[in-house]
């Protein structure tokens, strides 16, 4: 078996896990811990989403957020973007990466961005433009990859295609996102495999969430195949409005306890990530999905 | 990769979940789940252990549940034995196998039952020879077999020699337990290998804690190794006294639902298996780890 030797871990949880909570997150707290994140040796951090404010006010502050937060050398702050507007105000923000998505099931693209996919893909190539003219890195996320609330199975040929339109964009990297928390270790392999075979060496990132228990088995596919970026939220914040009461993303800690037990070099301080984790869970008041927070790192996943 | 096309689960709540419960669950109670599990298409079952009731009162009761459950054709009802005396007690109760506990680090071993490893598995030589004189399958268990959480790192060096051990008694199956729940996919798959280099085609079970999120991505790294039989605890339940808080052994439903997502045959009845997990948990009236009973289970699990 043969697994890279470093990995990225992408830290979503300030846009991915606030946009989920019910009641708002403060921008000072948000700002906060930002802030402590990119302390831990996180390199990159989606801070935010650039969308309308009525669709999703708990991210209304997104241009506040990225105006106070500290941006240390070394980290990227990147944010979610829906269409030119969010593009326009990203890059006044001036944010260093941004994510495009774009659902694999029509039904999930309609019910998230009252549009068709073919339609949101179409007015990303203006989007795109727009960041590559101000140097801004596109990731081009495929949520719904593995498996649909709405409609179930999702043929990977469809990924597929979607992941060679957005290699036609410029994109820099493709995220395959388990949305709906269905993937499993062989559909992942399978999906990374066939998406692999038609867009050759461009990077991929899997965001796994943790529905059904299998997040952390769906990282192993993945470095099994060679994939090294992996989104993770702290505590485990975040979910999925069709999933009441089931976990979203996986826990960063957990992420990072795994690959940094399994020697794959993440960068990341893990007790300085787990005391983010425990404030976080203090400031939120609640029990939270995250296991390594509550117990404790596996000890070589700390010894240098 | 080449994965098993079967796999068989051990339901291993009964004991492992029930002992640790703070309040007793009723016999009557533990007896109507253990027939319901019966129905469910799981294929080994263990029901209780015989320890002294003293050290773990929660399972006094052991041979009055292994009376009057209704013992359903096909299934095994298996049960825990640390000793002669609760051999004695196993074979009197007429259970179907055994498995003989010892933990592969000296700390844990005698902070479980006062003795070396050494003499554990010594005394083990004739508990074994009970079990095969009347019939009763023999499962070596070798506990803390991927870290502990007094002693940290454990050699699998150690855990080699321990299998070597129980190969010499005749045992059937060899069980590797995550019991700190500490280990990563990369360690679970190199334990395998070892202990294949040194026990040729002995059966080998993974009993697989959930402690730190990687539960089931061990369970991925196994089945890459060939492995085919799993434990899992209805809705999660059981625990680690060395990590308050932090969940226990994999869920029942969540490995299941992974194992029949890839098309892995369990021959287990998935939405009866979740009615069974919502019914433990209505009965224990608090908040469980199991994910697969809140979120459903993925369709294409249950489908035929």
């Amino acid at each position: 078996m043969s697994l890279p030797q470093q990995a990225t871990v992408v830290e979503v949880g300030p846009r991915d896990g606030f946009q989920n909570e019910h009641d708002l997150v403060p921008t000072e707290q948000k700002i906060e811990i930002i802030d402590a994140l990119s302390e831990t040796g996180l390199r990159r951090i989606e801070a935010t989403a650039f969308v309308h404010p009525k669709a999703i006010p708990q991210l209304a502050d997104a241009a506040e957020v990225m105006a106070k937060i500290k941006r240390r050398q070394g980290v990227e702050y990147e944010a979610l973007i829906p269409n030119a507007r969010g593009m326009e105000r990203a890059i006044q923000a001036g944010v260093d990466a941004v994510c495009l998505v774009v659902s694999a099931s029509e039904s999930h693209n309609m019910n998230n961005v009252r549009m068709s996919v073919a339609d949101s893909l179409e007015g990303f190539r203006k989007v795109a433009e727009m960041a590559h003219q101000h140097g801004v890195k596109v990731t081009g996320g495929i949520s719904t990859a593995f498996g649909c609330a709405i409609e179930g199975w999702v043929a990977p040929e469809k990924v597929v295609d979607m992941a060679q339109a957005f290699v036609s964009m410029g994109v820099q990297e493709i995220s395959l996102a388990d949305t709906a928390g269905m993937g499993d270790p062989a559909l992942v392999t399978d999906v990374i495999q066939k998406v692999r075979k038609k867009t050759g060496d461009m990077p991929l990132r899997l965001h796994l969430h943790n529905t059904r228990g299998a997040g952390l088995a769906n990282v192993f596919a993945g470095l099994t195949q060679g994939v090294t970026v992996f989104d993770g939220s702290i505590c485990g914040l975040g979910g999925c409005p069709f999933s009441p009461g089931a976990t979203g993303n996986i826990a960063t800690a957990d992420l990072v306890n795994m690959l940094e037990s399994m020697r794959i070099d993440t960068g990341v301080d893990l007790p300085k990530l787990i005391d983010c984790e425990r404030h976080v869970r203090a400031i939120l008041a609640r029990d939270l999905p995250g296991q390594v927070m509550k117990a404790g790192a596996t000890p070589w996943a700390v010894t240098p």
